[in-house]
């Protein structure tokens, strides 16, 4: 298993393919997602580990994928914070009474690990079993900024201005809740390794909406610190932002393994960014799998001519897998990035052993 | 007027200190504005030249901003092209008829000049005299690719779906819109600098949602094409957009003389990328002025140290001003780029003159 495609680019060891799984790649656009939520809520399948269990398994079967994420939302460890939170239908995520005071971040829970998110833990084991040993399960939380945010501004945004407001006005207060959450997050992610989580992301989403200097001195400190505190796990760290484009040397910082980054960037300018120590995940464009398949291809194409078949590049999207992408196209993005990405792998490690034999490394 | 200081600084020249004016520097932050917006809407004060010339002054009075950018809407033009164009409360713009086939493109027409927005041009030319050269008029409309993005999802939009779908899979229908809209822009553009405008902004607000590949491929050759018809005219072309960390060459490959970054690159950061030859506008996040006057200082101080004094940085947001903001911070931060700009002007001109001088430049 740790021979797997998928672990080895974390490591940046080579393969013989290039490794890709899909953000979101469980959900809507998928038959058998959809008819599981006919009867089941978001909640409802978070909650109930044999329901998570499956739907982290329908796209590792349709697809053919190199990881199985386990099926979860970011905010489902607020709820054990003492946070009431609702999906309201085509609204995402509610938080009824939003984080805005030195106060209500003083009220906030931390959690024993087993409160966290139970299901989730269960869920892995599941999956773990299930898939026995077929390809390693990816777990995930929200990193400190990004579940903040929903905190704050009570649901999704645009604009940020209340986390904004918050972070600059109430420094000591802004501090103490980045602590909180790096904390919960920290041990959250311990629990789904400890169940069997293989590589750990951390989505920080909407970390493109801060300049890189704000997100390097109110942001990073505390992605350190989870990432820190997750090194003697031995599991690979992804971090994953979108609109990163100018501070993928901030994120890189952050001691994560892997750098994901969205379309907004060309691969090797981001590679080049984040430097030759750490593998690379990215970075289609959603968008673009709502396109005809010669599209597809020659987006999928420049992506691995710009990763230049190098050791460490898991092929994924920018962002999740849009509900209304037609299946067929993603199963087809799957086979084409094994197919091409062979091709690519092979000169890629041609040349890998030509400078390994120069500088007598590895 | 030539030597204003905010067109000194478009042509890259020595300034006394640092230029400033704000995107959406009219508008509903200032009560002013809002007592006029209460008997007029947003396209009743468009249509008339004498209340689109007020709004477009109250920002000059209050706070002293080096340029007046003339107030419009940046899809004033589809209406000249047959689109029937609506602003619901709270919601921005709305179009019932969305763009989305080729035949929908081939029946837009090509409004004459004169059609396009007559009274935008009536009031750069009441502008111009009202302020009898105190600053200059900066003239703007939207960008091909971002008005585009609005006529095809008929509004605003989160994923630009609907935009990046057509463009996919309708290339020539694609091409045929952006020639159209470049077409139209350029007429609007050349009307607004016959009517006095002395500088001109392309609002790509937008171009952040595709990647630099599809951006230099199916936009920029229209970005282009209208900067180099404009190019005889002799006034200086901003290009703007958010989003763009990841493809400033791109955006520079236009020929834009300044390029008008968003805050999530390092303004150093961002100039290295556009080149010496470029002067850049930007890039305080908006929501700064939401926060605490030290920490307002602190990042517009970080900006004019990254800037360094060098010929050629204009201050301004990454965006438009939040309709919330505090006006009282929005004088203040015009002040302090002043005060702290001369200072930081002063010594970027002494290095200047230093490398001039070892050059024989200038």
């Amino acid at each position: 298993m740790a021979d797997s495609r998928f672990l080895r680019a974390c490591r940046r060891e080579r393969t013989d393919t290039t490794p890709v799984w899909l953000m979101r790649q469980a959900g809507r656009y998928l038959p058998e997602y959809r008819a599981i939520r006919a009867r089941a809520s978001l909640l409802d399948i978070c909650n109930r580990a044999e329901l998570a269990a499956e739907v982290t398994l329908q796209p590792v079967r349709r697809l053919g994928v190199d990881a199985a994420i386990i099926f979860a939302d970011i905010l489902l460890p607020v709820v054990s914070m003492g946070i009431r939170l609702e999906f309201a239908a085509g609204e995402g995520p509610v938080i009824r009474d939003p984080v805005r005071t030195s106060e209500a971040v003083a009220r906030l829970r931390r959690p024993e690990t087993e409160e966290i998110a139970p299901a989730i833990y269960n869920a892995i084991r599941l999956v773990r079993r299930e898939l026995g040993g077929k390809v390693p399960v990816i777990g995930f939380a929200g990193a400190p900024f990004t579940v903040a945010s929903y905190l704050i501004e009570g649901g999704s945004s645009r604009h940020y201005l209340e986390t904004k407001r918050f972070m600059f006005s109430e420094p000591r207060a802004w501090d103490a809740l980045m602590d909180t959450l790096a904390d919960v997050t920290t041990r959250y992610l311990r629990a789904q390794v400890a169940a069997g989580a293989q590589t750990v992301q951390l989505f920080d989403s909407w970390a493109g909406a801060l300049s890189p200097l704000d997100y390097q001195e109110r942001v990073l400190p505390w992605v350190k610190r989870i990432v820190t505190r997750l090194r003697p796990l031995g599991v690979p760290v992804i971090l994953f932002g979108t609109g990163t484009a100018g501070f993928l040397q901030v994120l890189a910082a952050s001691g994560a393994d892997v750098i994901s980054v969205d379309w907004r960037v060309r691969l090797a300018d981001a590679w080049a960014a984040i430097g030759p120590e750490r593998a690379i995940q990215g970075n289609l464009d959603p968008a673009v799998l709502f396109a005809p398949r010669r599209e597809i291809a020659r987006q999928v194409r420049t992506i691995l001519e710009q990763a230049g078949g190098r050791p460490g590049h898991i092929f994924n999207l920018g962002h999740g897998v849009l509900p209304e992408t037609p299946a067929e196209n993603v199963c087809y993005l799957v086979d084409l990035v094994h197919e091409l990405g062979a091709a690519s792998t092979a000169a890629g490690n041609e040349e890998q052993a030509a400078v390994d034999g120069i500088t007598g490394e590895r």
